[in-house]
């Protein structure tokens, strides 16, 4: 029998991140295509203690069905820390436990918007929760960055054009996939564009906490005092992507709502690892444990952008990133930027295809890619910049 | 703002099971209203053992970032335990590890089903599948059961009534909540009936691995030569719930597109916790340990039916399980079920009421509630339906 799929779902192609990550799978390709933390980043022999002391002391706690709010310790811990270190949470607010902030991404969606409505994103995004959207036959409209954020003025065009906007999905620190920062002022900007158009925020915070150099921007959220946005964060770059632990910090009302989508998905989140999360918080220093990953980040993305200055066509443009995993680089206008990916494959270098990024691939165009810094050892970040730098100065 | 929810999720509730899970945190109130595997069927020593040499040994591989469609050993380990065990996997197919079986429901449903399209369901029916169906919008049709699973006849008229009908969701195996096993003759009838109607099958077989009493029964898949039947299995009851392990085999685009939903969901599944299922098959006697938890179910089920042989009120029904975790009690035609479950609670006990499991509260009545014994103590057993024997002489 031939299924035929769902609308929402028929037209979805899977990640090309996804696609180009297992094709990386070649030992002698060096990736600069993925978007893993480094293996030095993880607090292993931590992790194995805690965990080890709970499958001794209290198993059944951690292998037993749990509530699909989240592990109750870790709510607590959650909403006291985003509220000291972010001023994150008011009396209205409240906070649910996820399999990562994409099932926050997902969910959000799922629960906000009817086929058709409107989902207003940055301008190139990321593929993960665009792809979400998608799944849900929403419109995606994207709008262009500069240095500091969104284009204010092309997002209050989107609004207008678009009166059935139901969600405005943003990455504010250290954007995937550009790198970009948003301005304070930016923020406030569009947290009033969202107040007048009666739009819900979506504030995607998986990277804040990586930031190695410039001074700390508030979230979007901080300021909220309206309930209308939800913001999402993640253990993933902060102690293990593998765990799949995220959290959600919304109204109530849409939680609620949330735990009710998230009770038909996967009735609640591995159990294990949000003891994991919140037992590592509690034993640990988590600011000490922080620093010690912005300063790998920060080492290693100097070291790229080092290359990039030494090797690279100086026509070639690229961002300069507070934090985060990823720099973004543009070819000159007009340039092939797929053949270059190509090329750069050829010369046993992966990296990702801007087209991957944007909302919409036959309205949007661009002739950038995504470089990863956070994965490769130092020594691939040397010697796969060198050969892309060849590259750019043969090409362009 | 008050927010507008999307039409599909405004009017779903919170599943009435986890309400009143939360409801039986109350420590006196003897509960047989959850669904949760023994405390004493985990192998909590070989888990902390495997758990603690992974985290040692090769702790990167658990807590980095994998691919969407499941830890490559497991995978494989599962195609084969499948194929050996019950004669499930052609080379049309292919299988996918997801978050539980619960999200191999919810995603089949959302790769297939349109708003408005038919889901065919038993009734009554697993309350967290029937919401997850009911998250996508579609039309839940419930087709009534005898002894030997679902009246062909009924369903045959469900089908041709309802030609945009896109899945039957069946749970052939000590159905959730009946405890009705579906004989082989039907399940052949069902097959046929999908055939010809061109409709798929989701078999979800969460306890088939529990059968204490009777023959084994081939599964619906282990017959599927056309590619119709979308099958899911879980280790929620063999192994843990709390790891949120489950797995889907089906024809190989329907798995590629569930590959797409998941990957915009939750990524992947919890890795540390597939790394344990495929160690845990690997290493012990896994045949021997599902033994082990049939035993314990044996023995529970039989004393609550001792029980209510002893203590019940003649005029109150009951199913007879081969399997599973459940049987499902029929009060008098006409009797105020709520009425006995709220005394019930009164007598500090809980059950579940059968409309909870209803394909839609309006349209369809029961006098029925659900009985779990796996979870309660020999002697919370004992007393509970004590208790509520008393109350159903008193009453009926």
């Amino acid at each position: 029998m031939t299924p035929v799929f769902a609308n929402r779902i028929g037209k979805l192609k899977a990640s090309a991140i996804r696609e180009i990550l297992k094709s990386t799978a070649d030992p002698n390709v060096i990736s600069f295509a993925a978007g893993n933390p480094a293996p030095e980043a993880f607090p292993t022999e931590a992790i194995a203690k805690i965990s080890n002391e709970i499958l001794t002391k209290k198993p059944i706690a951690a292998l037993q069905y749990s509530i699909t709010e989240g592990y109750t310790p870790l709510r607590d811990r959650m909403k006291a820390y985003l509220k000291d270190t972010q001023n994150i949470g008011r009396d209205f607010d409240d906070l649910i436990i996820v399999s990562g902030a994409q099932q926050g991404v997902e969910h959000s969606c799922k629960v906000l918007c009817n086929e058709g409505d409107t989902v207003i994103c940055e301008n190139p995004s990321f593929v993960g929760s665009l792809n979400a959207f998608k799944s849900y036959g929403v419109n995606l409209v994207g709008v262009e960055m500069d240095a500091d954020g969104i284009k204010i003025e092309q997002l209050e065009k989107a609004l207008t054009e678009n009166p059935n906007t139901k969600i405005m999905y943003l990455i504010p620190n250290f954007q995937n996939p550009s790198g970009i920062t948003m301005s304070l002022e930016k923020r406030k900007a569009v947290y009033e564009l969202a107040k007048k158009h009666g739009v819900y925020i979506l504030e995607d915070n998986p990277y804040g906490e990586l930031r190695f150099a410039g001074e700390d921007v508030p979230t979007i959220k901080s300021f909220d005092e309206d309930g209308i946005v939800i913001y999402c964060g993640s253990f993933s770059k902060v102690l293990s992507p593998g765990m799949r632990v995220g959290h959600v910090t919304a109204p109530k009302e849409i939680i609620q709502k949330i735990v009710v989508a998230k009770q038909t998905c996967d009735v609640h989140t591995n159990i294990w690892s949000q003891i994991i999360c919140d037992e590592f918080m509690k034993r640990y220093d988590f600011a000490q444990h922080i620093k010690g990953l912005q300063q790998i980040y920060k080492h290693k993305c100097q070291l790229m952008l080092d290359g990039i200055e030494k090797e690279f066509s100086p026509n070639v443009q690229h961002t300069v990133p507070e934090g985060g995993l990823f720099l973004w680089c543009t070819l000159p206008e007009g340039s092939d930027m797929m053949a270059f990916c190509r090329k750069a494959v050829e010369a046993n270098v992966a990296v990702v295809p801007g087209t991957a990024f944007l909302p919409d691939e036959e309205k949007y165009s661009t002739t950038s890619f995504r470089l990863n810094y956070s994965t490769p050892t130092d020594e691939e970040i040397v010697e796969g910049i060198k050969r892309l730098g060849k590259l750019t100065r043969e090409m362009f």
